[in-house]
């Protein structure tokens, strides 16, 4: 397997807000990125970042930062294919910044978990801006529901690590070459000292479970021996390899 | 019945802790009060405020600006009783900023919900720093749990209001004499601007509860007709009498 990782640009949010309740008054500006993974016939895509028109219309607040490179269609090119080769979109769940370049490839085949699917549709009042960005559910959309843990194909695994929204899952990407295998927590814990200090984000409808979900995501690192992708995360980020440059698993 | 509101100094904390995520960086100083109340032959006290000590141990960055006069035995004494006298305590929850003053009346039979007593001793690692003041759980506590809704005594009615704590209780002071009902939603919504908004705090186990409750507090306000007296509203709390003047109901 090849895997990219799609800079989708930057937003700002309040460090308390990365780390619940901790150091509010610092603001802290943080990545945002999407993965795409060659697999056999499949060519997959895990969440698509932001709208920077909506993200500017509906939270100015988090002062988004996104070039035309940075937009899903121009990231997929870059490794070499078109929007239109995708043959499957995850979302990990459908916050604003998760899901904003889902309308960008209309006919694609949808997978998210059925809770995320209900709850998006009809979700909490403190949900509201997390939501904001409804586009992903237009008349094309071709939505598949899956309850419980995945193998989505063979390697590539979708957990349920639901806290920080009611369908939330984390990508493993396992390795049958001896590479090290890749975990994506997404939005479980937003940065490696949010995950090592468990402390989730103050964006959450369930923080028992999230804080259940951050230990899951602990014992599925150590059963796989994975490398952990931290999903809002400047400096982890800046270690990484960015597409057209890739990691094979 | 006469209601005393005891003064118990004051607290900070940023905007986007008194109304979860909204306007972060902005500090808050917001005050902090028990309830008295004589009822026939019972002396009844609601809440204990913070313990100075401990908070500038443990919260030193709520910055507590508490006076010896604003103690608990001093608050009470300034209503003409001594600690003693006090028949009954009640805990709305046991935050310390809720049950700071338990430990100077230690042989008072204290009540409060089963939840917030099973809660308290084995909280999750996100409300340690709420559950942080355990010295209400002292040796000489002689403490009285109850679930469900519960009238005390005659005309004073303990609501069961979740979210904010695992068993978070809203008071009611009932009137039989055609005096405005009170009604003290404690932490179910901090201000008056968090409940007329429906915005809860940033400190919470069950968020979904506690919305629920914020609708169930206002259901309350309109079936009684009672005032409202919010815990943390530094503008509402300058427009309410302070011990020792009451309020008769």
């Amino acid at each position: 397997m090849r895997v990219w990782l799609l800079d989708g640009g930057t937003l700002v949010i309040d460090h308390s807000q990365l780390l619940w309740n901790v150091n509010p008054g610092i603001e802290v500006r943080f990545p945002v990125f999407s993965v795409l993974i060659e697999h056999d016939d499949e060519l997959i895509l895990f969440d698509t970042g932001y709208d920077k028109e909506h993200t500017e219309r509906v939270l100015p607040f988090e002062l988004p930062e996104q070039t035309g490179e940075q937009t899903i269609p121009a990231q997929i090119r870059r490794c070499g294919f078109e929007p239109s080769e995708v043959t499957t979109l995850v979302n990990s769940h459908l916050h604003f910044d998760h899901c904003g370049g889902n309308r960008l490839l209309p006919g694609v085949r949808v997978v998210m978990h059925e809770r995320e699917l209900e709850q998006a549709r009809d979700h909490e009042p403190f949900e509201r801006l997390g939501y904001s960005d409804a586009t992903w559910d237009h008349a094309q959309a071709s939505i598949e529901t899956f309850s419980g843990d995945v193998e989505l194909v063979r390697g590539l695994w979708l957990y349920e690590t639901p806290g920080h929204s009611a369908g939330h899952v984390t990508l493993l990407i396992h390795s049958d070459r001896g590479a090290p295998s890749m975990l994506f927590p997404v939005d479980v814990a937003l940065s490696r000292a949010a995950f090592e200090r468990e402390i989730q984000a103050s964006f959450h409808i369930d923080p028992i479970a999230g804080q259940r979900s951050i230990r899951r995501v602990k014992e599925l690192a150590a059963e796989h021996a994975a490398e952990m992708y931290y999903a809002h995360d400047a400096e982890a980020w800046s270690g990484w390899k960015h597409a057209p440059d890739y990691y094979e698993v």
